[in-house]
């Protein structure tokens, strides 16, 4: 059933946009009642966000290094934001998240994916990091990846191969050293 | 006049964010004609991203280096996107961007300050650039910088000094060898 709820959010975001996919029309496109969906997602904000992001988040096939974790979270981050639901999403998502009273929990969601950055770093730095400087340093990089993702989308500029790689050496020369 | 506007439009978009800021409200709350703005701004979105981003994206002081050029640079983006303004602004200039018909011109804006960072990044760069590559290096140090601090926002992480003093070592060792 989650996965009719999210396949109906995800048609919903790209016909409507953010504002306009409200829990009641996920319900009747997915064909289950409100409430089922309120069991499985507390805020329509989560649930949206889940829809706009679904692609799978596990880890990289290979080594699990620091590199091979970046390489493949730079190209899905690439992927994610080029479709045609994150463009359609992305605005109320911003809004979502800059919500002073009730924000979207993007920051815990975050921090899943920042720990396991983190935790490869420490493998792979020649410096010799504290928990909480590697914490640190994954977050800065997590925020260096997506963001400038971002930034090429809303400047409307090609996400070409060449970008990906020096993105890459970017990031491993100024962090890992 | 061209000031009277801008804050007028400026103090609609706290008040009201992107959406509700119309022509016609700025200049009632200007007292001008709407003419006079149309004449000034072909499009509302140029006029609310020159609002919301205002702060004076001159030279730094200085030898006018590269490190100057991004340390002011760097500095300038986490103050602007930290004030009320762009954080009520943010969500609608996102979706002014990523339009598919008629896009803001974010392209052609950031084009000036990138020119300006790929001339100091050839003076101070021990590689030899040609000018495709220092313009192309210039634009990924651009949406670097810019993506890091509006990723921080939308996490809700403070833009503290040592994420700022971290984000300049890393962007200097990876663009300038």
């Amino acid at each position: 059933m989650d996965q009719a709820i999210l396949r109906a959010a995800r048609d919903l975001l790209v016909e409507r946009g953010y504002s306009g996919t409200s829990i009641e029309a996920i319900a009747r496109r997915a064909k289950v009642a409100k409430t089922s969906i309120y069991r499985r997602w507390k805020r329509r904000d989560d649930l949206l966000f889940r829809a706009a992001f679904a692609f799978d988040r596990g880890d990289p096939k290979g080594s699990g290094s620091f590199a091979d974790r970046i390489n493949h979270s730079v190209r899905l981050t690439a992927r994610e934001l080029r479709s045609p639901i994150a463009r359609s999403a992305l605005p109320g998502l911003v809004e979502a998240c800059l919500r002073v009273d009730d924000p979207l929990p993007l920051g815990r969601i975050a921090e899943i994916e920042i720990a396991s950055i983190g935790e490869r770093l420490n493998e792979s730095s020649s410096r010799k990091l504290t928990t909480k400087q590697a914490r640190d340093e994954a977050a800065l990089v997590y925020d260096l990846y997506h963001g400038v993702v971002i930034m090429r989308l809303l400047r409307g500029e090609r996400l070409s191969a060449a970008f990906v790689k020096r993105t890459l050496e970017i990031i491993f020369d100024g962090v890992l050293k």
